[in-house]
């Protein structure tokens, strides 16, 4: 199996189990080696305090898109840590979209780099995070 | 009126509009000047692909106590960017608890540090938090 | 002027002022709008305890790299909060380089990512650091 | 050996060879299981281009902390990543103080916090290093 396939085929496991990221109506877009790309859209149930999007919901999205994109090594990996930046506030209605990246591979830590923008294209938030592999693998 | 009723003031006004909180089911346990305390119970709803609770909601609850610890001062506040380590998974079931508390204050940058624990009392996260200071108050 | 020059003339200012890039060995490579490269050689002065490059030095390398860049557009520009991962050691007599780029740009508040390599090319550091723009200007 | 005398006498080898400490002119206030205070005086090489202590030699201080208190018990550790939140600047003369406790531990990762202050008693950085524990020990 190509490394694109086996990315496709741990995205659908993944896809399967994942009930948090569909209790928020998250929509996986594309997934490949070392990447993947997903979008939320901010509903009424969304917003917080601010009327905005509540900021732990965005980077929700830019972790399952790190957590996609850190599993297509067929290597079993978890979140040891993450940071985000705010940007820019996500409104009521807004189509989200979180692209992750790999920017390091060092042992048995991976790093990724999230962007988050809306449906014009603004960046909302950047999203780093790093994984740590753990035994298993995922398809055999 | 006092520190402490201010807080109690602005937190209702909060948790009436935070819709994003509801959804996940959180608590407000004990807010006061500078410090909040939350819970969250782990819903089947909220799992990952990996089964334990979704990395996004464990940050959410975090940054929900950030939020009402940060806005305790009168002076509205944003989230500006935020960093989580993940010490330990959090299981199907358990009864989460955030706790915020002001670390440091710096012009319009507050700091806050987040421990959450298990039912057992179990790190299962740490969060640190930097809020800006934005135009208006929560109430007269 | 246009802003490749107004860049490298901030630059020159900067570097005749910045006495503790020059007590570590950095040297300024290039410098354009919203980047900048520079290099210091690790001297048996720089090792830690560990006997490699102390991870403060390497911080130091990649900080001087995002005062230069986050500077070139002739606001002035402070460092507001930096991370940092090490992911491989720097030893004795490696050549460093470290290369900033802008990732984004929000009100006042402007991220850079900087890879700190190797004379191998193999990457010693990833480091992300948010600047806060400040009264004043570099030139007229 | 009780872990106090274990902490002094494993912080003894370390400065011993921490060149990059003593080029800094760092010197070791106190040690114990888990914890590290160190102080560093602003000289005139240690400004940047801005005239106030350049942000990676005030890293390199809450480092020094770090890496003293996370070896402390006896495990060799190296510095995985670590972020700064920098509160208000250092002046010429300045002599700083950072102190490191450690926050939590779970498997072979440990998070220490250091606050770096100075003679007045204010807040410069907030620090916060993660460390890893790698093979070995510092004495038998």
């Amino acid at each position: 199996m190509n490394r694109q396939a086996l990315a496709e085929r741990i995205a659908a496991v993944i896809e399967r189990e994942d009930r948090a990221s569909r209790l928020l109506g998250m929509k996986l877009l594309e997934v490949g080696p070392g990447r993947a790309r997903l979008s939320m859209r901010v509903s009424g149930e969304m917003v917080n305090g601010q009327k905005v999007c509540h900021g732990g919901l965005i980077f929700s999205l830019a972790d399952s898109s790190f957590g996609y994109a850190c599993n297509t090594h067929n290597q079993r990996a978890l979140a040891a840590s993450c940071s985000i930046d705010f940007l820019a506030p996500a409104q009521l209605g807004d189509e989200l979209t979180a692209a992750a990246q790999e920017t390091a591979h060092a042992g048995r830590t991976r790093v990724y780099d999230v962007r988050v923008t809306n449906q014009a294209g603004e960046l909302i938030a950047l999203f780093r995070g790093k994984s740590a592999a753990v035994k298993g693998t995922w398809v055999e």
